[in-house]
C-alpha cells in the first residue's frame, strides 16, 4: 500500500485514486513536529498560550515569537515552520490595514482568518496568479483570536485552508492530548447549553491554558517557557509581560 | 490492469488509451469522502440540506459551513473540499454581481452553474489564461440552487464541468443510499408526468430531505448536525435560523 | 507491442515511431464513450439527432444539452466531454458573431467549422499563444450542420483539427453500426449522382435519424430519451419541441 | 540497438548520440501513412495530382482538400496530417498577401517556401518566440507549385524546414514507387541537358502525373478519387474542376 | 529508510510524508561545510569572528571576506557557500539604505535580519515573484550583529528562514564544539539573571570568540586566520585592522 | 560506460561528471552525416568548395544551397543540418546590415563569425533572453570567408559557439581524410613561415579544393556535384557559375 | 556511493544530502579539461601566461584567444570552454564601461570580478530575473588581473561565483603541478613577510609564468604555444606581441 502512495505524492498538488492530496496531508505533519499551542474562547475574550522550545540558556526567549499581533483587535499563535507563519500573519496585517484603511473599521476576525486560508490555497506548480508565494502548501497551522461586533471569537485554519471556529482547540506536537484535556476541562468550567453563553473569565481561560500546556510540555513549566496572550474588548490583543506571566504562572496549582 | 492505469493517471489533463481522464476521476473520490448533501426541487422553491460532521463539542457547529449564498436568488451545499468550493463560490458571487451590475437583472440560475462549470474547466498544467486558479481539478460537488424567470431550479455541478438539472439529487458520502431514497420517496410524493409540475410543497421537501439525510447519516440525526436552506419567488435564499431548525427536525417522525 | 506503444503516449503531443499521436488518438476514444449523435444532410436542410442518456427519472433531460445553437443558421451535436464541447460552442457563437458584426452578413458553415478546427490544433504543453485553452486534445467530435449560400452542409470535426463534409454521419458509442445502417439507407432513399443532388425531405431525413438511432439504442427510444433539430433555409436552426419530438416519434414505424 | 533509440526520442529536440533529431524523423513517418500527392514541372508550368481516400460514399468528396490555393501564383499539394497543413497553408498565405501589400509585388516561390520552413523550424519546448505555434514537428510534407519571374517551380518543403526544387516529386504513402516511376518516365519525356528546358507541356504533366498516381493507389483511379490542379504564367493556380477532371481521365490510356 | 527519504528530496520543495522538506535540510548540510564563526553579544556591543581558511600561502587573506559590514550599525559573519552570502549581504544592504533614505532612520537590526530571511524564504520551482533570486534553499547561514535603540543584538538566520537571537552562538563546521563552550564560557563570565543584563565587556567577548575559535580550529590559531568585528554604539560596525587583530591575539592566553 | 553516459546526456545543458556537455557534443555527430565542405585561405582571397549530395536526376542542384552569401564582402559554406543554417545565416546578414547602417562600414569578418557564435551559445531550457532561438544546439558547422582590412580571411565556427582561424579547414562527413590531404598540400604549396604570407594563388586554391573533394568523395566529382565559391578583395564574395564550375572541373587533373 | 550520486547530480542547482551542489562541481571537471593558465602579481605589475594549444599547422594561433582585455586596465586568461567565457568577458566590459560612463571613473578589479561572479551564481532552472543567461553554471574559470589605486592585483573567479585574491595562480589541465611549482618558486624569489611587499620585478614574474608553464605543458615552449600579457600602473593590460613573445621566451634558460 506505501507503493500505491507514494505515486501520488510527490505531485505537488494531484488527487490519488482515492481522492486525497498528499502534500496537503504531509504539511500536517509538519505542524506535529511544531511546539504546542492552545486557545480558550470565552464570554470576555480569548486567551491564546504557547510553549516555547528553549534549546539553549543562550537564547534570547523572547524573540522566540509564538504569539503576533495580527491588528489591534486580532493576534494568532502559531505551530509549524516559523519561516511560513511569518508570510501569513504578514498577509493577514495587510489585508487588516487595507480593510481599516478602505472601511475606516476593524476587519471582521472570520473575514481575516478567511483571507489567510484564501492565500493558503493558492499555491502550486502553475500559479500565474500575483499573490501565488508559496511552490508547496504552508507548513504551519494558525489559531486566530480576535474581537469584533460578534464578540470574542476562536478560529482554527489549516494548510488545507480549511477553517472552523472553536471554543477551545490545540495544535501542535502535544494537540491530541491536550484537546482531549479541553475537552474535559471547558465543560467542567463551563457546560454547554444551547445559546452557549462562555461562561469562563479571563482568569479561567489563563488557567485552563497554563494546566492543559503543562500536561504535554515535556520541560517543566516556568514563566519563561511559556507565553499567554489575550484579545479583549477593552484591551484588544496583546502579549503578556514578563512579570504578567511571572504572576500567572505563580498562580498555577503547584502538581 | 493497475499498472496500466498508472502510466496515464499523474500527468494532470492526459488521456488513458481508454479515452479517460484520471485526475478528473479521482476528484470525484474526493467527493465521495465528503459530508452528505441533498437538494429537492418543487414547484414552490428548492430546499437543500447537509449533514454537519462535529467531530467536537468545543466546535462552533455554526461556523462549519456547507450551504452558502451566492446571490440574493441562488444559494448553494457543497461536498468535499471545503476551500476548493469557496473559490467557486466566490467565483460564482462575482458573476452574479457582475450581471446584475451590468444588466441590472439577476444573473440566471443556469447561467450561473455555467460560470461554475467554466471555471472547474480550467485547470491544468499549461493554463496561461487570466483566471486559471487551479493546477488540479477542484476537489468539490455542488448542489446550486435558484429561482429566477424559470421557476425554481435545482442543478448539480461536478468537478469535469459537467452539470444537470435535477429534480431531488445527493452528493457525498452517503450520495448512493440518498439517490435511491430519493428517486423512490419523490415520485411517491410527485409522480412524473410529462409536464412534471412540481406537486410537492416546501414543507413535503423539508421532509424529504431530512428523511433521507437521517438514513444516510452514522450520527443521530438532531437540530445541530443537520443544516436546511430554502430558495422560493417570495423570499430567495435564506438559511434557516436554529429555531427553525429546531421547529422542522421536530416535525420529523420518530422513526 | 504495447510496451512500445506506452514509451510515446503520455507526452501531449509527441509522434511515435510509426508517426502517429497517440494523445489525439486516446482522445477519440473518449468520444466513443460518448452517446451516439447523427446528421443527415437533404436537399432541404440538415436534420440532427441525439441520443440522450436518461440515468435516474429526477434529471430534466431538458438539460441535458447535446444539441445546440451555435448561431441563428448553424447548430451542432455532439458526443463525447460535455465541458469540452461547451468551450468549443462558446469560441464558434463569438466567431459567428463577431464575423456578422464585422462584415454584416453571415459566416459561412464551413469557416465556423474551420474555426472550431483550429481551436482544436491549438492545444499543448508550451503553447504561449492567446488562444490555447486546452493542455490536451479536446474530448468531444461535433456534427456541425448549418445553411448557408452553398446551401445546407453537414460537417464532422474531431479532436485533431480534421473535418470533412458528410452527406450522412454517425458520432459516439454506436457509431459504427449506425454508419453502416445510414450508408445503407441514404443510397436507398437518395441514389448517388454525379451532381449529388440530395432527393431526400426533412421528414425522410427524421424518420432516417430515429430510425438509425432506434437500432443502436439499448434503451427503447421514446420521446424523451431522443431530442432532433433541423436548419433550414426558412427558419434557420430550431430544436424540436417536446410537442413535436412526440409527433415524430409517434410517426416512427413500430417494429 | 531499440532500446538505445528510445532514450532519446522523446525529447521533443534533443540530438542522439548519433547526431540524429528522432522527433523529427518520426514525424516523416505521419507524411508516409499519408495519401500520395505528386508534382510534375514543365516549361509551361506545374501540375500537381493528389489521391483522395474516399472511405465512405456519404462523404463529400469536394471537402478533401489535399490542394489548396496559397496565392493567385502558388498553390500546395499536401501529404500527412490535414490540420498541420493547414496551419502552414495560413501561415503561407498571410506571407503572401503582406509581401504583396508591402511591396506591390508577388511574393517570389523560394521566398514563399521559404517562409513555410521558417515556420516548420520553429517549434520546441521552450520556444518563447512569438510564432511558435507547435509544441512538435509538423506532421505534413507539401509540394509547393508556383510562377513567378523565374519561370514555373516546384518545391519540396518537409518537417524539418529542409525545402529542395524538383522538376518532378512525390510524397506520401506511395512515394517511393511514385518517384521512381517519375523518374524512369519524366526522362523519356524530357531528357535532361545541362540547361534543362522542360520539354513536356502541361498536357504530359496531367498525364504522367495520373499515370504515376494510378501506379501506386490501391482503388482503381477515377475522377472523383484524385485531383489535380496547375499552375502557369496565364492562369495562375487553378484546381480543376469536376468537367476538368472528368475530361483529362478520359484522356487516360485504359490499361 | 534511505530509499523512502530519496523519494522525496529532489523536489526543490516537497514535503515528505513525515512533514520536512529535505532540500532545506541538506542546505544545512552546506553550511556544516563552511569554517567556523562565532558572535558574542555584551551590554556594551557584539564581537564576531571567524575562522579563515588559508589553503595556500599565495592566496591573499584580506580577500577571503567572511565578516562584512550590512550598514554603519550592522555587520554579519558568515559560513557556508561565499557567493550565496553575498547575494543575501547585497540584498540586506539595499533594504538598510532604502530604509533610511524613506524614513531618515536607522533600519532596526531585528527588521534587517527578517528582511534577509524573507528572502531566504522566496526560492522554488514555480516562484514568479520580482525578487526570487534563488531556484535553492541558500547554503548559508549568518550572524548578524547590529545596535539600535535596544541596545547590542545578535542574530542567527538559517536558510529555513527561521532567525532567533542569541547572547552567543556558533555556526559552520565547528558549531557543535564551539556552542558547547560557548554555553560554559558565556555563563561564567555573565551568570543569567532574569534581567540579563549583559556583564561582559568587548573586551570579554574578544577573548571568549578567539578561545572559542582556537579550541575548533585545526589549524593553529595565529593573527591571519582569524578575523574579528565589532559593533558598538560609537564606533558601530568596524573590522578589525591587522594590527588590532594582532594586538588582540596577543593578549590571547597561551594554552 | 555507456550506462554512466546515458544518464547526463538528455539534459539540454548539463555537465556530467567529468565535465562534459553531452547534447553539445552530440551535435557534432549531426554535423559528420552533412556532406563535405573546404576552405582554403591565400593572400589573394579565399576558395570554399562543397560537395552537393544529388540523389535524384529530377532535383534542380541549383536548389541545393550549401555556399550561401552573407554580406557583399563575407560567405560561408555548411554543413549539417540545412534549415539550422538558414536560421544562422540569416542572422548573420541581419547582423552585417545593422551594422552597415549604423557605422557605414563593413562589419569586420571576425565580428559578424562572433555574433553567429554568441547565437550558438544561447540556446537552452530557461531561455528568457529575447534571441533565444533554439532548445537544442544547432547541428551545423560553418566556414565562414570574408575579406575585410585585415586581409581575406577564413573561420571555422562549430555549435558550442567555439571559433578559431584557419589557413585550411575541412568540414562535414568527410572531414578528417580531407584535413590531412589539406595539410600536407596546403604546405607543400605554400610552406609555413614566421609572416606567413599566403603564397597560393585563387587558382591554386582551386585546384586544392576541388582535389582534396575529390579524394573524400563517394560519387566522381563532376560540374555539377560540386560547388565553389570566392572571397577576393576587388570581387567581394561570390559564387562560381555553371559556366565558371564546368571551366575549373576541366582543369583539374584527370586522376 | 556513485549510485546515492547519481541521484542529486542531475538537477541544475540542487543540494545532494551532505550538502553540495554536484553541477557546479561537474562544471569545475570541464576546467580541468582546459589548456593552463598563469598569473604572477608583484608590486610592479601583474603577468598573465597561457598555453596555447596547437592542433594544426593550418590553424592561425592568433585567433586562440585566451587572453583578452576587459578594459584599459583589467585583462584576464581563461580556461575551459571558450564561449563561455566570452559571455562573462563581455559582461564584464560591459560593467566597466557603463561605470566609467556614469562615474568617471575606472571600475575597481574587485567590483569587476564581482560583477563577473554574479553573472556566475545566477544560473538556473527557474531563473526569471533579467540577467540569467545560462541554464546551467559557467564551465570556464578566470584569472583577473587590474590595476587600480590599491596597486596591481591578481584574482581567481570560479563556476560557484567564489573568488579570491592571490599572489600567485594557476587554472586548467596543468593547474595542480603548477601551483605547486608557483608555491614554491614565488616565495624563493619573494619570501613572505607580514607586509607582502612583492618584490618580484615583471621580468621576473615572467620567467616565473614561462618556466611554469614549461614544466607542466606536454608539447615543447616556444614562441608560437604560448601567450604572455600583463597589466601595469604605466601601460595598463596589453597582449604581447609575436616579437616581444620571442624575445621573452629566448631569455628562458635551455633546461
Amino acid at each position: 500500500m506505501f507503493m500505491a502512495r507514494s505515486e501520488y505524492d510527490r505531485g505537488i498538488n494531484t488527487f490519488s485514486p482515492e481522492g486525497r492530496l498528499f502534500q496537503v496531508e504531509y504539511s500536517l505533519e509538519a505542524i506535529k513536529l511544531g511546539s504546542t499551542a492552545i486557545g480558550v474562547a470565552t464570554s470576555e475574550g480569548v486567551v491564546l498560550g504557547v510553549e516555547k522550545r528553549v534549546t539553549s540558556t543562550l537564547l534570547e526567549t523572547s524573540s522566540v515569537e509564538k504569539i503576533v499581533e495580527i491588528d489591534r483587535h486580532i493576534g494568532c499563535a502559531m505551530s509549524g515552520l516559523q519561516a511560513d507563519a511569518r508570510s501569513m500573519v504578514e498577509h493577514a496585517r495587510v489585508e487588516c490595514q487595507s480593510h481599516a484603511f478602505n472601511y475606516n473599521e476593524n476587519l471582521r476576525v472570520e473575514s481575516c482568518t478567511q483571507a489567510i486560508c484564501d492565500l493558503a490555497l493558492r499555491f502550486g506548480e502553475s500559479a500565474d496568479g500575483e499573490e501565488s508565494i508559496m511552490s508547496r502548501p504552508f507548513g504551519v497551522a494558525l489559531l486566530i483570536a480576535g474581537y469584533d461586533e460578534d464578540g470574542p471569537q476562536l478560529y482554527h485554519a489549516e494548510p488545507s485552508g480549511t477553517f472552523y471556529r472553536y471554543d477551545a482547540k490545540a495544535i501542535g506536537s502535544g494537540s491530541e492530548g491536550a484537546q482531549a484535556e479541553l475537552q474535559n476541562e471547558y465543560h467542567k468550567a463551563s457546560p454547554p447549553t444551547l445559546t452557549r453563553a462562555h461562561s469562563l473569565t479571563i482568569v479561567d481561560a489563563e488557567m485552563l491554558v497554563l494546566k492543559t500546556l503543562k500536561q504535554v510540555m515535556e520541560e517543566k513549566l516556568d514563566a519563561k517557557n511559556v507565553q499567554l496572550a489575550s484579545v479583549t474588548k477593552e484591551k484588544g490583543f496583546r502579549i503578556y509581560t514578563d512579570e504578567e506571566m511571572a504572576a500567572v504562572v505563580e498562580r498555577l496549582p503547584a502538581n
